[in-house]
């Protein structure tokens, strides 16, 4: 395949996150507003003076097209964020996030109303629920191709494992999950007497970056009046762009969506946005009320008690991060980030059409490139395998590139997980799937 | 009781956790850190190539008694702790806690060897605990003091509310769990054909600090072979002090303890250390083993997968931050930060002693002194709680003093969150409790 040259560029105006000096300069700023903070924090009022609900007319709707600079951006954190904050000051130092928001900025900077008040938990558990939870008859539904964490919290839940379905999503669906498929199976569930309960739609696969049909599946899912989730951890970013919206074409048809912004969005580990249809569902579950906790702004319904969408209590100010990240960088340079990893798949892509030696698996649809060694068509899998575990091993061996593997279908495959072929910039984005 | 002389000091030796001007020379020393490592980023082999275990013999078995200076414990940072990472360079920049450790020191920059091999989800799933999950038999003891996520965590891991046990600790007890009560309670679930399964003891409740009795509350559940977690949440910050050890005593006997540095230990939000005598059960409960996560190091044992021990995939490099702290306060320090809170609790203590309009609702044990206006002995209780809770909105009116409340036994209680009346710093350990 030969070799790039190492001033080889893919494209004069690819986006560049953030240069390390331009870092430097507003890392440096920040400390230094910290610090101020921190030196005049007996100044502010312990406890918040602000009333729920102010944040939402200080702040826009929607995030800026264009990026905005660091020092407006700090300037709005000064005049609209702080005041609403309860200024826990935890003696220790390198901390703008543990600041304990009595009113916090969500994705939007929007504000929501609490739908429900919260209640006992006994006045919450439902005798009905309960019972079909301990009959071991409820079944959740995902395809072979789903996050291996979708086995792990259901059994954690309390899902009997014979009840976790994994669908078998093959190479004649691109990995995706098949909706006359599921429905075969939820129907000889249904007649075994056992009770769907929860769907798991993919919008990138970990292994491929398949797409699960989300309208389709949700319409089968709707009629057996199941919960269906759409993991869109890493396909979700990209929905950013119009071109790949419609990958979400059916979104009202669902209950719930997770996107992690730490996977493709320029925001660091760990930083997922979780939407829900009915969060009313989530506060019957898990709202508990102890004493220490009451206060009037929870009680009067006008704040979102995040405790009551969560186990623990206590929760970190991440929207303050991402909010950071949506406003310095603008929807415009978001976009860019996206499509420059997307041509950079598309060009390696090429390369890979463009030698006899190599195969495509999968056709990509993201930034990851699923391809295999195969010089010879028609080989002996086994041989196949050796071959592609020996060029895995031979390029993690250099150190200059980061290949990770996987097996989809009955092959073998393996991943490249970072870039750095360009000699550019290394980014955990673009995977390349060899073998 | 009147006011204390804006000039008061508790004690002019007090251990101050960090001054700003200290901080603003370290966080701009550490700012320049991140962007040198993030401007040579590409002279790093991508993947690690450091050999398992190289990071035991390279450091100290404890913590340092005396602290270090941030230069040495930088130095260490590069010398050791980079060459053993996976430089993941996420394009986002406000990153060091990104890196994706492969070898992570841990809370005593020990490195655990895996007890057991991960093996398919399938094989670890066993019938028998299964038929006994969905059987609605299993039961969970707590006090009726314990963490209000106690209830909601046993409810998430499908335990049978009603079987959610909090046995009542009154003021006779000082709120403490009672282990002649715990066995009753096990006893009579015992003969109505029911397993008990796990106990919660506290070591420091959320209203009180109340500490239950570890080692005769263990004794009592070992002949039942239930599982014994203690949550040391905040009380196990004291416990690096040796006057305050005793109350983990009997340590021994239980399978589990958590301990969260962010509420004592100078540590922000969220940092939380989970012991487990044998981790091969959880890892038996929650290993999966996706082709792409598959490497040579896991396989062979020499690492610890924390993937393995909890839901998620992947983990911030939080050991790295409690690393920070031990180093840079030492022992010394931390202690001398656990004393002078409990000094400054002592202090008001003797306040509220020499006031006969207000009285000691429960013994001080940390430094939480929980106390109430009660100017009336033989007073209605409706007209204290009345007088109480006027108490509580007027110091929180002022915005000096954040209280919060707590309601413990039969009375209404308010408790003092933050300081603040020495006009010096506030720290949300001091909790004074008031009605």
């Amino acid at each position: 395949m030969g070799s790039l040259d190492s001033n080889f560029s893919v494209n004069s105006t690819e986006f560049k996150p953030l240069d390390p000096e331009e870092f430097r300069k507003q890392a440096h700023t920040m400390v230094d507003f910290i610090a101020d903070y921190y030196k005049n924090i007996e100044t502010y009022p312990v406890l918040s003076q602000a009333q729920p609900g102010y944040l939402r007319a200080r702040l826009p709707e929607t995030a800026p097209y264009r990026p905005e600079t660091f020092e407006t951006i700090l300037q709005d954190v000064e005049k609209s964020i702080i005041p609403g904050i309860t200024h826990w000051l935890s003696p220790n130092f390198l901390n703008l996030s543990c600041f304990k928001a009595l009113v916090v900025g969500s994705y939007k900077a929007q504000l929501v109303t609490r739908s429900s008040a919260p209640s006992s938990p006994r006045e919450t558990v439902h005798s009905r629920t309960w019972a079909l939870i301990i009959s071991g008859k409820l079944v959740v539904y995902g395809s072979d191709q789903t996050h291996s964490t979708y086995t792990k919290a259901c059994k954690l839940a309390g899902i009997y494992p014979r009840n976790i379905r994994s669908v078998p999503a093959g190479s004649d669906t691109c990995f995706a999950m098949s909706p006359v498929a599921l429905r075969k199976v939820i129907d000889a569930d249904v007649a075994a007497g056992l009770v769907p309960l929860y769907l798991c739609v993919t919008v990138g696969t970990t292994s491929t970056t398949a797409v699960d049909p989300l309208e389709d599946l949700a319409d089968v899912a709707n009629d057996y009046g199941v919960w269906v989730h759409v993991d869109a951890a890493y396909g979700g970013s990209a929905c950013i762009c119009p071109e790949f919206r419609h990958y979400l074409d059916g979104i009202e048809l669902v209950d719930s969506l997770s996107l992690s912004p730490h996977k493709w969005l320029l925001s660091y580990l760990d930083c997922c946005c979780l939407w829900v249809k009915k969060p009313g569902l989530l506060v019957k579950a898990l709202s508990t009320n102890p004493e220490y906790l009451r206060n009037k702004p929870s009680e009067s319904d006008s704040v979102v008690d995040y405790k009551d969408w969560q186990v623990g209590t206590g929760r970190r100010f991440k929207a303050l991060r991402l909010w950071l990240v949506l406003r310095s960088y603008g929807i415009a340079n978001l976009q860019s980030h996206i499509r420059s990893d997307v041509r950079m798949a598309k060009m390696f892509e090429g390369f890979v059409k463009s030698d006899s030696r190599f195969e495509l698996v999968v056709p990509r649809i993201f930034s990851l490139v699923c391809f295999r060694l195969n010089p010879h068509p028609g080989s002996y899998p086994g041989y196949l395998d050796l071959l592609n575990k020996k060029l895995l091993e031979w390029v993690n061996s250099t150190g200059g590139l980061y290949m990770t593997h996987t097996v989809a279908g009955w092959t073998l495959h393996a991943e490249v997980c970072g870039g750095g072929y360009t000699h550019r910039r290394v980014s955990r984005s673009r995977r390349l799937e060899v073998n």
